[in-house]
């Protein structure tokens, strides 16, 4: 992509109404736009990270036996009063349509999916089912003020899976925390499994995904002898249940958490199967959550320094940022060269092919933006048919020849 | 895909409480289920051709030097307010946050992409700027009954173009008629333009892409001498106003439209430019929508039978439907080998490995979900190691060797 193309620009100013590290610099680099507290529009590099989060998920849930499906953001009252959560859920948004009609905008989908699948679903052999969608949910958070972290209007990925006992169920659940693990480490993410509160649906915990970082809005004990981690809310004193060491604690992001929901909706909507006496069975249902543009605020909240973002190469939204400070036509002409040629091998560039912008401007902005690698191109290295190559992570610069530009940036 | 792990199941029986052709059959295909009027949930398959068709409209936008960005669906009132639109868009849901405050769902988006864009864009060196995204649109439609031709929660592309003169404008409005020429035929529909009121905002026409079929909701008058098309609501009288031929009317349905919005938007936003002259001038702007969903209810309308759906290659969800008739477990490895060879050498298929399935059962499944090419493997057709293959769109049946089914599906 030619930087003189794209249509944002980068700002200089933090944005006084942001006062989370992760919405000032994306609003910054220009890879967000804020239109109200917790609602963003994504500009395009930011939907190209968002995008790549994405497809790690889908990669792993797909990696999982998931089936991606896509259920509506608008609901009707009539299957919340089936489960009594219309009252229930404080942060759900409501509204009217015509003839009396009431509808919840989508704030989790338990109430979908699970008459859904029970449409497919009649006998043993139809179960395990797991079924995904990565979509838009909608709550009205009272405290929207944490950028991407915590969003009125949010892209969530909520698998729910079907099983036909408890060991299957278990080794499902057991599988996903791994598949979530390695969400999260693709994703540059250094994440722990943390017990939580299991909720009204369950006596097991549920398991939250967390990453510290001083700005996380969870507290996290964590047992230094066995690893252990526990969210503060069941943690009744601070000695390791497991182990009896002591335990620290630690701010931190919840960035997945995956639930037991054992028969608590199965059981409202009807949904039972014939085992293989044809005897009635409840479902056992789970359900796992991972908010893909919650992740892209962890990763900035994490990655960071004083100049600008430092994105993993696996979200970055292109992996090189080019930058030319070649002001004659020749020159133009080989960095041009340089960036179709890099673009024709598949390798994603930000080309600030810039005229106006001065060196020092193209500097900070390479930094702001962060993407993992900067290559600069000038008449300097270009007098030695080099370019400058600098990782966004580190000080080191190196002169290296064009020609063996290749051999770096794969 | 193995068939025998695809969750959703297909139906014999047509849902009752729908009237169109292509809810019918995508619902008994087992590609959308409905939440209620106008909603639908998008199931595996039907989400695999949602996503084709989407990416055939993102291809096709690109090239046109669209920047592809993600919009929010909640929308605070203020922005509505600026155009004075907040009362006058009928269909627009409208829903209560906390404090008083006041919230639509997105049934368009000039009131969010025309003050982002005037954020970056000072002087005439930062025109012409084109974005898009596709999203999913709210609207209140008073009769959704048409499956996926209209609905109350819908895929949309919404394109927006600014620019600093009508020049630049023509020119780049006449090239999104034919990017949008390039998208239907892509997605085999034979699509025609047909010039439409302009609304309040343009004494120009607007323009609609418009394919025929009996269950179109929109009437269009075509000149049969110069193939002039018009929607009926401009026609005064039926005599072609470009040559005084003789036009006739046809059914069709609307899968597209653009529209100039000349200086609507820009002037309430008070979004102008700096021109060479360090002048004010005011942003002239277009719209560009195409409803991926609608254009997959479309595609339906127009391609099926009284069997099911017949899917054009480029958007059906699978290429190639193998249906195993084998029941020895030497047969069936022999199936499953072919399965994963195919499969393997990067063509789509859906495998009908299901072992209760009588063959009329399999073959009337095949012929309602409605991939272009099926493939049938049974312990007669490898008996000489062959395969009977039928296009969906022919009725004849060839029986090749199984060596020779690669030429046939590349």
């Amino acid at each position: 992509m030619r930087q003189s193309k794209l249509f944002t620009k980068t700002a200089k100013e933090t944005p006084k109404d942001e006062v989370s590290i992760n919405a000032q610099l994306l609003i910054r680099a220009g890879f967000i736009d804020k239109l109200m507290a917790g609602v963003y529009t994504y500009l395009p590099l930011g939907l190209r990270s968002l995008e790549k989060i994405k497809k790690i998920v889908r990669e792993e849930m797909n990696q999982l036996g998931g089936q991606e499906i896509l259920m509506p953001a608008l609901t009707p009252k009539e299957i919340w009063e089936v489960t009594g959560r219309w009252d229930k859920i404080d942060v759900a948004f409501k509204l009217d349509g015509d003839g009396g009609k009431q509808y919840s905008l989508g704030s989790t989908h338990e109430e979908v999916v699970t008459p859904l699948v029970k449409k497919f679903v009649k006998s043993y052999k139809d179960l395990p089912v797991a079924v995904y969608q990565i979509q838009d949910k909608f709550r009205n958070e009272p405290r929207a003020k944490s950028g991407l972290l915590r969003g009125r209007e949010f892209s969530m990925k909520d698998l729910y899976s079907f099983h036909k006992d408890e060991e299957d169920f278990s080794d499902f659940y057991e599988k996903s925390k791994q598949a979530y693990l390695n969400i999260f480490e693709k994703c540059g993410l250094n994440a722990v499994i943390a017990e939580a509160d299991g909720g009204v649906f369950t006596d097991k915990y549920s398991h939250e995904f967390q990453v510290f970082t001083e700005n996380g809005e969870d507290i996290i004990f964590s047992c230094e002898t066995c690893g252990l981690h526990r969210n503060s809310e069941i943690v009744k004193e601070e000695k390791c249940p497991q182990c009896g060491g002591g335990m620290v604690k630690n701010k931190a992001i919840e960035v997945g958490n995956i639930f037991p929901l054992e028969t608590r909706f199965s059981d409202a909507f009807g949904f039972s199967y014939l085992d293989k006496d044809g005897k009635e069975q409840p479902v056992l249902m789970g359900c796992y959550g991972i908010g893909p543009s919650r992740v892209m605020g962890s990763i900035v909240e994490v990655n960071h320094d004083e100049k600008g973002i430092i994105w993993p190469e696996s979200v970055a939204p292109y992996s090189v940022h080019l930058v030319s400070l070649c002001k004659e036509s020749a020159d133009i002409k080989k960095a041009d060269e340089l960036y179709e040629t890099l673009t024709k091998q598949g390798v994603e560039v930000l080309y600030d092919d810039r005229e106006g912008a001065t060196a020092g401007q193209k500097f900070a902005d390479s930094d702001l933006v962060g993407l993992p690698k900067r290559v600069v191109i000038s008449p300097k290295t270009l007098a030695e048919d080099s370019v400058e190559i600098k990782e966004r992570s580190s000080d080191k610069v190196e002169i290296i020849k064009i020609k063996e530009l290749n051999s770096r940036l794969f």
